[in-house]
Protein backbone atom coordinates (compact mmCIF):
# COMPACT_ATOMS: atom_id res chain seq x y z
CA UNK A 1 0.00 0.00 0.00
CA UNK A 2 1.71 3.45 -0.47
CA UNK A 3 2.39 5.99 1.55
CA UNK A 4 1.06 8.94 -0.39
CA UNK A 5 -2.10 8.94 -1.87
CA UNK A 6 -2.19 7.82 -5.75
CA UNK A 7 -2.56 11.32 -7.65
CA UNK A 8 -5.81 10.81 -9.64
CA UNK A 9 -6.42 14.45 -9.68
CA UNK A 10 -5.00 17.01 -11.37
CA UNK A 11 -1.93 18.91 -8.93
CA UNK A 12 -2.85 22.75 -8.60
CA UNK A 13 1.32 22.63 -9.22
CA UNK A 14 3.94 20.84 -7.55
CA UNK A 15 4.92 23.55 -5.10
CA UNK A 16 1.88 23.32 -2.36
CA UNK A 17 1.25 20.99 0.54
CA UNK A 18 -0.85 20.57 3.45
CA UNK A 19 0.22 18.92 6.73
CA UNK A 20 -1.35 17.44 9.35
CA UNK A 21 -0.39 18.17 13.03
CA UNK A 22 -3.42 15.82 14.65
CA UNK A 23 -2.83 15.48 18.65
CA UNK A 24 -4.49 12.60 20.27
CA UNK A 25 -4.94 12.17 24.02
CA UNK A 26 -5.11 8.65 24.99
CA UNK A 27 -5.57 9.25 29.21
CA UNK A 28 -2.28 9.10 30.14
CA UNK A 29 -0.08 10.94 27.14
CA UNK A 30 -0.07 13.06 24.25
CA UNK A 31 0.30 11.56 21.20
CA UNK A 32 0.67 12.48 17.59
CA UNK A 33 -0.39 10.80 14.22
CA UNK A 34 2.44 9.90 12.22
CA UNK A 35 3.00 8.14 8.87
CA UNK A 36 5.22 5.65 7.90
CA UNK A 37 7.68 6.95 5.03
CA UNK A 38 9.15 4.36 3.24
CA UNK A 39 9.31 2.48 -0.08
CA UNK A 40 10.98 -0.68 -1.94
CA UNK A 41 14.70 -0.43 -2.78
CA UNK A 42 15.11 2.82 -0.58
CA UNK A 43 18.00 2.07 2.24
CA UNK A 44 16.01 4.66 5.02
CA UNK A 45 13.01 4.19 6.84
CA UNK A 46 10.94 6.99 8.59
CA UNK A 47 8.43 9.17 9.85
CA UNK A 48 6.29 12.17 8.68
CA UNK A 49 3.24 14.06 9.61
CA UNK A 50 0.50 12.88 7.60
CA UNK A 51 0.82 15.54 4.16
CA UNK A 52 0.78 15.88 0.71
CA UNK A 53 0.18 18.20 -2.59
CA UNK A 54 -2.82 19.95 -3.22
CA UNK A 55 -5.32 18.94 -6.07
CA UNK A 56 -5.98 21.69 -8.61
CA UNK A 57 -10.04 21.80 -7.80
CA UNK A 58 -9.96 21.56 -3.92
CA UNK A 59 -9.39 24.91 -1.60
CA UNK A 60 -6.75 23.94 1.29
CA UNK A 61 -9.28 23.24 4.06
CA UNK A 62 -10.45 20.43 1.69
CA UNK A 63 -7.19 19.18 0.29
CA UNK A 64 -6.06 19.17 4.75
CA UNK A 65 -9.23 16.86 5.41
CA UNK A 66 -8.83 14.73 2.20
CA UNK A 67 -4.88 14.01 2.90
CA UNK A 68 -5.44 13.58 6.51
CA UNK A 69 -8.09 10.71 5.34
CA UNK A 70 -6.18 9.23 2.78
CA UNK A 71 -3.34 8.46 4.74
CA UNK A 72 -5.04 7.75 8.39
CA UNK A 73 -8.53 6.82 7.63
CA UNK A 74 -9.40 9.69 10.55
CA UNK A 75 -11.79 12.22 9.27
CA UNK A 76 -13.62 14.77 11.08
CA UNK A 77 -10.86 15.87 13.21
CA UNK A 78 -11.91 19.54 13.32
CA UNK A 79 -8.20 20.77 11.53
CA UNK A 80 -7.39 24.03 11.99
CA UNK A 81 -5.01 25.81 9.74
CA UNK A 82 -2.13 27.40 12.09
CA UNK A 83 1.00 28.72 9.89
CA UNK A 84 2.62 28.09 6.49
CA UNK A 85 5.86 27.18 6.24
CA UNK A 86 7.61 28.42 3.32
CA UNK A 87 11.69 28.48 4.05
CA UNK A 88 13.88 27.93 0.78
CA UNK A 89 15.70 25.05 3.72
CA UNK A 90 12.50 22.58 4.25
CA UNK A 91 14.34 20.61 1.24
CA UNK A 92 17.73 20.53 2.10
CA UNK A 93 17.69 17.05 2.60
CA UNK A 94 18.57 15.53 -0.92
CA UNK A 95 17.11 12.22 0.46
CA UNK A 96 13.40 14.14 0.86
CA UNK A 97 13.90 15.70 -2.37
CA UNK A 98 14.44 12.26 -4.01
CA UNK A 99 11.52 10.73 -2.17
CA UNK A 100 9.41 13.71 -3.20
CA UNK A 101 10.51 13.62 -6.90
CA UNK A 102 9.84 9.75 -7.47
CA UNK A 103 6.15 10.41 -5.23
CA UNK A 104 5.18 13.23 -7.27
CA UNK A 105 6.91 12.11 -10.44
CA UNK A 106 7.61 16.12 -11.12
CA UNK A 107 10.93 18.19 -10.56
CA UNK A 108 10.67 20.25 -6.88
CA UNK A 109 12.15 23.14 -5.78
CA UNK A 110 10.10 24.35 -2.82
CA UNK A 111 7.14 23.62 -1.51
CA UNK A 112 5.33 25.73 0.83
CA UNK A 113 3.53 23.51 3.09
CA UNK A 114 0.30 25.45 4.75
CA UNK A 115 0.06 23.34 8.14
CA UNK A 116 -3.50 22.46 10.20
CA UNK A 117 -3.44 21.38 13.57
CA UNK A 118 -6.77 19.21 15.40
CA UNK A 119 -7.20 18.18 18.91
CA UNK A 120 -9.12 14.52 19.58
CA UNK A 121 -9.49 12.08 21.98
CA UNK A 122 -7.53 8.79 21.05
CA UNK A 123 -10.70 6.02 21.18
CA UNK A 124 -12.12 3.72 18.93
CA UNK A 125 -13.06 6.33 16.15
CA UNK A 126 -9.52 7.64 15.93
CA UNK A 127 -7.63 4.20 16.13
CA UNK A 128 -10.21 1.60 14.37
CA UNK A 129 -9.64 3.62 11.15
CA UNK A 130 -5.86 3.51 11.29
CA UNK A 131 -6.10 0.20 10.31
CA UNK A 132 -4.88 -0.31 6.37
CA UNK A 133 -2.70 2.47 6.90
CA UNK A 134 1.11 3.10 7.23
CA UNK A 135 -0.36 5.27 10.09
CA UNK A 136 0.09 5.47 14.14
CA UNK A 137 -0.44 7.01 17.27
CA UNK A 138 3.43 8.34 18.48
CA UNK A 139 3.82 9.55 21.79
CA UNK A 140 4.86 12.94 22.03
CA UNK A 141 8.44 12.08 24.01
CA UNK A 142 9.11 9.44 21.54
CA UNK A 143 8.85 10.82 18.22
CA UNK A 144 11.98 11.12 16.92
CA UNK A 145 14.12 13.40 13.91
CA UNK A 146 10.84 13.60 11.37
CA UNK A 147 10.89 14.24 7.58
CA UNK A 148 11.67 17.49 6.08
CA UNK A 149 11.15 20.28 8.58
CA UNK A 150 8.52 18.29 10.24
CA UNK A 151 9.88 18.57 13.69
CA UNK A 152 9.55 22.19 13.65
CA UNK A 153 5.61 22.28 12.39
CA UNK A 154 5.07 19.83 15.12
CA UNK A 155 7.16 22.12 17.96
CA UNK A 156 5.25 25.09 16.45
CA UNK A 157 1.83 23.01 16.57
CA UNK A 158 2.69 22.27 20.63
CA UNK A 159 2.93 25.78 21.18
CA UNK A 160 -0.34 26.95 18.97
CA UNK A 161 -2.28 24.06 21.44
CA UNK A 162 -1.12 25.91 24.13
CA UNK A 163 -2.34 29.33 23.18
CA UNK A 164 -5.47 27.96 21.82
CA UNK A 165 -6.10 26.20 25.10
CA UNK A 166 -5.37 29.38 27.09
CA UNK A 167 -7.70 31.85 24.96
CA UNK A 168 -10.29 28.67 25.38
CA UNK A 169 -9.70 25.88 28.30
CA UNK A 170 -12.84 24.27 26.87
CA UNK A 171 -10.20 22.91 24.18
CA UNK A 172 -8.68 20.48 26.46
CA UNK A 173 -11.78 19.01 27.63
CA UNK A 174 -12.72 17.69 24.45
CA UNK A 175 -9.27 16.02 24.64
CA UNK A 176 -10.11 14.18 28.13
CA UNK A 177 -12.51 10.92 27.66
CA UNK A 178 -16.28 11.81 28.37
CA UNK A 179 -15.49 10.95 31.94
CA UNK A 180 -12.00 11.62 33.70
CA UNK A 181 -10.33 11.73 36.92
CA UNK A 182 -8.72 15.07 38.45
CA UNK A 183 -5.24 12.76 38.00
CA UNK A 184 -6.25 12.70 34.37
CA UNK A 185 -6.92 16.36 34.25
CA UNK A 186 -4.35 17.28 36.01
CA UNK A 187 -1.79 15.71 33.95
CA UNK A 188 -3.06 16.37 30.39
CA UNK A 189 -2.54 20.30 31.75
CA UNK A 190 1.29 19.56 32.77
CA UNK A 191 1.58 18.77 29.41
CA UNK A 192 -0.35 21.14 27.63
CA UNK A 193 1.02 23.47 29.48
CA UNK A 194 4.92 22.10 30.04
CA UNK A 195 4.81 22.71 33.84
CA UNK A 196 4.06 20.74 37.09
CA UNK A 197 0.75 21.50 38.41
CA UNK A 198 0.60 21.72 42.41
CA UNK A 199 -2.06 19.00 43.43
CA UNK A 200 -3.71 21.13 46.14
CA UNK A 201 -3.60 23.81 44.17
CA UNK A 202 -5.27 22.08 41.19
CA UNK A 203 -8.10 20.94 43.11
CA UNK A 204 -8.73 24.02 44.56
CA UNK A 205 -8.76 25.81 41.07
CA UNK A 206 -11.48 22.59 39.98
CA UNK A 207 -13.15 23.36 42.87
CA UNK A 208 -13.90 26.59 41.67
CA UNK A 209 -15.38 25.85 37.67
CA UNK A 210 -18.81 24.93 38.08
CA UNK A 211 -18.24 23.41 34.84
CA UNK A 212 -16.03 20.54 35.76
CA UNK A 213 -18.99 18.09 37.76
CA UNK A 214 -18.19 15.29 39.89
CA UNK A 215 -20.00 12.33 39.40
CA UNK A 216 -21.40 9.48 41.41
CA UNK A 217 -19.10 7.22 39.76
CA UNK A 218 -15.18 5.43 40.98
CA UNK A 219 -12.71 4.36 38.67
CA UNK A 220 -12.74 0.15 39.22
CA UNK A 221 -10.34 -2.87 39.37
CA UNK A 222 -7.63 -0.37 40.29
CA UNK A 223 -4.88 -1.28 42.53
CA UNK A 224 -4.59 2.50 44.16
CA UNK A 225 -7.64 3.98 45.84
CA UNK A 226 -10.51 4.53 43.17
CA UNK A 227 -10.73 7.99 41.54
CA UNK A 228 -14.06 9.93 41.32
CA UNK A 229 -14.98 10.72 37.81
CA UNK A 230 -16.20 14.17 36.89
CA UNK A 231 -17.25 15.60 33.08
CA UNK A 232 -17.06 18.82 31.31
CA UNK A 233 -20.50 20.93 31.12
CA UNK A 234 -20.26 22.86 28.34
CA UNK A 235 -23.50 24.71 28.96
CA UNK A 236 -22.01 25.78 32.53
CA UNK A 237 -18.70 26.82 30.92
CA UNK A 238 -20.21 29.04 28.68
CA UNK A 239 -22.32 30.88 31.32
CA UNK A 240 -19.03 31.31 33.47
CA UNK A 241 -16.70 32.27 30.50
CA UNK A 242 -19.52 34.89 29.45
CA UNK B 1 6.12 54.36 -11.13
CA UNK B 2 5.37 50.33 -11.18
CA UNK B 3 2.82 49.63 -9.28
CA UNK B 4 4.34 46.30 -8.48
CA UNK B 5 8.13 45.59 -7.90
CA UNK B 6 9.81 45.00 -11.14
CA UNK B 7 10.98 41.38 -11.21
CA UNK B 8 14.80 41.13 -10.33
CA UNK B 9 15.37 37.74 -9.43
CA UNK B 10 13.61 34.63 -10.34
CA UNK B 11 10.68 33.42 -8.64
CA UNK B 12 10.10 30.54 -6.67
CA UNK B 13 7.20 29.69 -9.03
CA UNK B 14 4.18 31.81 -9.92
CA UNK B 15 1.75 30.36 -7.78
CA UNK B 16 2.63 31.36 -3.91
CA UNK B 17 2.87 35.46 -2.54
CA UNK B 18 2.12 37.16 0.05
CA UNK B 19 -0.25 39.71 1.22
CA UNK B 20 0.27 42.51 4.05
CA UNK B 21 -2.40 44.10 6.05
CA UNK B 22 -1.05 46.88 7.96
CA UNK B 23 -3.45 48.28 10.37
CA UNK B 24 -2.60 52.27 11.43
CA UNK B 25 -4.47 54.46 13.99
CA UNK B 26 -4.18 58.24 13.32
CA UNK B 27 -5.69 59.15 16.65
CA UNK B 28 -9.31 58.71 15.43
CA UNK B 29 -9.42 56.08 13.29
CA UNK B 30 -7.79 52.45 11.83
CA UNK B 31 -6.68 52.58 9.02
CA UNK B 32 -5.64 50.14 6.00
CA UNK B 33 -2.25 50.58 3.75
CA UNK B 34 -3.60 49.95 0.33
CA UNK B 35 -1.70 50.28 -2.84
CA UNK B 36 -3.68 51.43 -6.31
CA UNK B 37 -3.32 49.26 -8.66
CA UNK B 38 -3.59 50.69 -12.75
CA UNK B 39 -1.67 50.61 -15.76
CA UNK B 40 -1.88 52.87 -18.81
CA UNK B 41 -4.45 51.13 -21.17
CA UNK B 42 -6.53 49.91 -18.54
CA UNK B 43 -10.31 50.50 -18.17
CA UNK B 44 -10.67 50.41 -14.32
CA UNK B 45 -8.23 51.55 -11.48
CA UNK B 46 -8.23 49.63 -8.19
CA UNK B 47 -7.14 48.88 -4.52
CA UNK B 48 -5.72 46.26 -3.14
CA UNK B 49 -3.65 45.16 -0.07
CA UNK B 50 0.37 45.30 -0.55
CA UNK B 51 1.27 41.50 -2.22
CA UNK B 52 3.43 39.85 -4.52
CA UNK B 53 4.92 36.49 -5.04
CA UNK B 54 7.75 35.82 -3.55
CA UNK B 55 11.66 35.43 -4.57
CA UNK B 56 13.18 31.89 -4.99
CA UNK B 57 15.98 32.76 -2.11
CA UNK B 58 14.44 34.19 0.39
CA UNK B 59 12.31 32.79 3.18
CA UNK B 60 8.09 33.83 3.55
CA UNK B 61 8.50 36.50 6.21
CA UNK B 62 11.84 37.97 4.28
CA UNK B 63 9.40 38.16 1.17
CA UNK B 64 6.44 39.80 3.29
CA UNK B 65 8.95 42.47 4.08
CA UNK B 66 10.70 43.20 0.81
CA UNK B 67 6.95 43.55 -0.32
CA UNK B 68 5.63 45.65 1.80
CA UNK B 69 8.96 47.86 1.78
CA UNK B 70 8.73 47.64 -2.15
CA UNK B 71 5.22 48.70 -2.43
CA UNK B 72 4.76 50.75 0.25
CA UNK B 73 8.12 52.24 2.13
CA UNK B 74 7.17 50.87 5.05
CA UNK B 75 9.78 49.11 6.81
CA UNK B 76 10.54 47.01 10.55
CA UNK B 77 6.57 47.23 10.47
CA UNK B 78 6.49 44.04 13.00
CA UNK B 79 4.37 41.77 10.12
CA UNK B 80 3.40 38.60 11.13
CA UNK B 81 1.83 35.42 9.51
CA UNK B 82 -1.89 34.80 10.20
CA UNK B 83 -3.25 32.65 7.65
CA UNK B 84 -2.92 31.32 4.05
CA UNK B 85 -5.95 31.82 1.24
CA UNK B 86 -5.64 29.22 -0.93
CA UNK B 87 -9.47 28.84 -2.51
CA UNK B 88 -9.68 27.65 -6.46
CA UNK B 89 -11.95 30.59 -6.58
CA UNK B 90 -9.38 33.57 -5.86
CA UNK B 91 -8.64 34.08 -9.40
CA UNK B 92 -12.44 34.13 -10.49
CA UNK B 93 -12.30 37.62 -11.59
CA UNK B 94 -10.69 37.50 -15.41
CA UNK B 95 -9.61 41.35 -14.92
CA UNK B 96 -7.31 40.27 -11.90
CA UNK B 97 -6.00 37.28 -14.14
CA UNK B 98 -5.04 39.72 -17.17
CA UNK B 99 -3.40 41.91 -14.66
CA UNK B 100 -1.63 39.56 -13.19
CA UNK B 101 -0.46 37.33 -16.36
CA UNK B 102 0.55 41.09 -17.27
CA UNK B 103 2.38 41.80 -14.21
CA UNK B 104 3.89 38.43 -13.72
CA UNK B 105 4.66 37.42 -17.40
CA UNK B 106 3.51 33.85 -16.54
CA UNK B 107 0.51 31.92 -16.97
CA UNK B 108 -1.56 31.70 -13.86
CA UNK B 109 -4.18 29.18 -12.50
CA UNK B 110 -4.16 29.45 -8.84
CA UNK B 111 -2.15 31.65 -5.98
CA UNK B 112 -2.45 30.71 -2.52
CA UNK B 113 -1.51 34.09 -0.69
CA UNK B 114 0.21 33.71 2.84
CA UNK B 115 -0.77 36.68 4.84
CA UNK B 116 0.71 39.07 7.23
CA UNK B 117 -1.22 41.56 9.86
CA UNK B 118 1.07 44.45 11.21
CA UNK B 119 -0.32 47.42 13.96
CA UNK B 120 1.38 50.40 13.77
CA UNK B 121 0.99 53.92 14.37
CA UNK B 122 0.38 56.51 12.07
CA UNK B 123 3.24 58.83 12.47
CA UNK B 124 6.22 60.52 10.42
CA UNK B 125 7.65 57.21 10.19
CA UNK B 126 4.97 55.59 8.67
CA UNK B 127 3.64 58.54 6.08
CA UNK B 128 6.49 60.06 5.09
CA UNK B 129 8.06 56.92 3.49
CA UNK B 130 4.61 56.12 1.31
CA UNK B 131 5.77 59.50 -0.74
CA UNK B 132 7.25 57.89 -4.23
CA UNK B 133 4.62 54.48 -3.84
CA UNK B 134 1.07 54.64 -5.15
CA UNK B 135 0.01 53.66 -1.65
CA UNK B 136 -2.32 55.13 0.97
CA UNK B 137 -3.90 54.94 4.31
CA UNK B 138 -7.43 54.50 3.69
CA UNK B 139 -9.83 54.58 6.90
CA UNK B 140 -11.96 50.97 7.38
CA UNK B 141 -15.02 52.22 6.68
CA UNK B 142 -13.63 53.85 3.34
CA UNK B 143 -12.37 50.45 2.04
CA UNK B 144 -14.35 49.89 -1.65
CA UNK B 145 -14.05 46.57 -3.22
CA UNK B 146 -10.75 45.42 -3.55
CA UNK B 147 -8.95 43.28 -5.94
CA UNK B 148 -9.00 39.86 -5.36
CA UNK B 149 -10.35 38.31 -2.08
CA UNK B 150 -8.51 40.85 -0.07
CA UNK B 151 -11.98 41.92 1.25
CA UNK B 152 -11.98 38.51 2.79
CA UNK B 153 -8.47 38.89 3.90
CA UNK B 154 -9.01 42.30 5.31
CA UNK B 155 -11.99 41.31 7.30
CA UNK B 156 -10.41 38.19 8.77
CA UNK B 157 -7.43 40.59 9.68
CA UNK B 158 -9.52 42.75 11.68
CA UNK B 159 -11.13 39.30 13.16
CA UNK B 160 -7.40 37.97 14.24
CA UNK B 161 -6.84 41.60 15.39
CA UNK B 162 -9.66 41.21 18.02
CA UNK B 163 -7.77 37.82 19.43
CA UNK B 164 -4.45 39.24 19.52
CA UNK B 165 -6.01 41.90 21.55
CA UNK B 166 -8.01 39.80 23.89
CA UNK B 167 -4.57 37.64 24.49
CA UNK B 168 -2.27 40.29 24.83
CA UNK B 169 -3.90 44.29 25.38
CA UNK B 170 -0.42 45.87 24.82
CA UNK B 171 -0.67 45.24 21.70
CA UNK B 172 -3.49 47.96 21.12
CA UNK B 173 -1.20 50.46 23.17
CA UNK B 174 1.29 50.29 20.24
CA UNK B 175 -1.58 51.77 17.96
CA UNK B 176 -1.97 54.41 20.53
CA UNK B 177 0.36 57.89 20.59
CA UNK B 178 3.18 57.75 22.84
CA UNK B 179 0.64 60.37 25.02
CA UNK B 180 -2.83 59.65 24.45
CA UNK B 181 -6.30 60.66 26.09
CA UNK B 182 -8.96 58.51 27.46
CA UNK B 183 -11.28 59.33 24.62
CA UNK B 184 -8.57 58.39 22.20
CA UNK B 185 -8.32 55.05 24.29
CA UNK B 186 -11.72 53.94 24.44
CA UNK B 187 -12.79 54.94 20.59
CA UNK B 188 -9.56 52.17 19.77
CA UNK B 189 -11.10 49.91 21.93
CA UNK B 190 -14.69 50.18 20.61
CA UNK B 191 -13.39 50.20 17.02
CA UNK B 192 -11.26 47.14 17.90
CA UNK B 193 -13.86 45.33 19.48
CA UNK B 194 -16.44 46.21 17.74
CA UNK B 195 -18.62 47.32 20.49
CA UNK B 196 -20.16 50.96 22.20
CA UNK B 197 -17.88 51.33 25.76
CA UNK B 198 -19.80 53.22 28.37
CA UNK B 199 -17.72 56.04 28.97
CA UNK B 200 -17.98 55.62 33.06
CA UNK B 201 -17.59 51.70 33.19
CA UNK B 202 -14.18 52.60 31.00
CA UNK B 203 -13.00 55.14 33.32
CA UNK B 204 -13.51 52.52 36.48
CA UNK B 205 -11.64 50.28 34.22
CA UNK B 206 -8.64 52.50 33.23
CA UNK B 207 -8.54 53.22 36.72
CA UNK B 208 -7.69 49.72 37.91
CA UNK B 209 -5.05 49.44 34.87
CA UNK B 210 -1.76 50.64 37.23
CA UNK B 211 0.11 50.48 33.47
CA UNK B 212 -2.31 53.58 32.48
CA UNK B 213 -0.39 56.61 33.94
CA UNK B 214 -2.17 59.94 34.17
CA UNK B 215 0.48 62.89 33.01
CA UNK B 216 0.73 66.07 34.15
CA UNK B 217 0.12 67.10 30.40
CA UNK B 218 -3.20 68.93 29.36
CA UNK B 219 -4.29 68.85 25.63
CA UNK B 220 -3.74 72.17 24.22
CA UNK B 221 -5.68 74.51 22.11
CA UNK B 222 -8.96 72.42 21.72
CA UNK B 223 -12.26 73.84 22.12
CA UNK B 224 -13.86 71.62 23.98
CA UNK B 225 -12.16 70.85 28.01
CA UNK B 226 -9.06 70.04 27.79
CA UNK B 227 -8.40 66.29 28.32
CA UNK B 228 -5.34 64.99 30.62
CA UNK B 229 -2.81 63.19 28.55
CA UNK B 230 -2.00 59.50 29.40
CA UNK B 231 0.67 57.04 28.88
CA UNK B 232 1.40 53.02 28.46
CA UNK B 233 3.64 51.92 31.00
CA UNK B 234 5.17 48.61 30.31
CA UNK B 235 6.87 47.52 33.40
CA UNK B 236 4.10 47.86 35.11
CA UNK B 237 2.39 45.78 32.54
CA UNK B 238 4.13 43.27 32.45
CA UNK B 239 3.95 42.75 36.48
CA UNK B 240 0.28 43.03 36.55
CA UNK B 241 -0.33 40.83 33.95
CA UNK B 242 2.27 38.24 35.67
Amino acid sequence: MPTQPATTAPLANNHISVDCVVMGWDGERLNVLLVSRHSEGEEYRDMKLPGSLIYQDEDLDQAASRVLRELTGVENAGLMQYKAYGSKDRTRDPRDVKWLERAQQAHVERIVTIAYIALVKIDRSTTGCLEGHNALWMPLDGVGTLAFDHNLILSEAIMQMRSMAVADPALLFELLPRKFTLAQMRTLFEIVFGRKVDVRNFHKKVASMSYVVPLDEYQQGVAHRAARFYRFDRKAYNRQRR
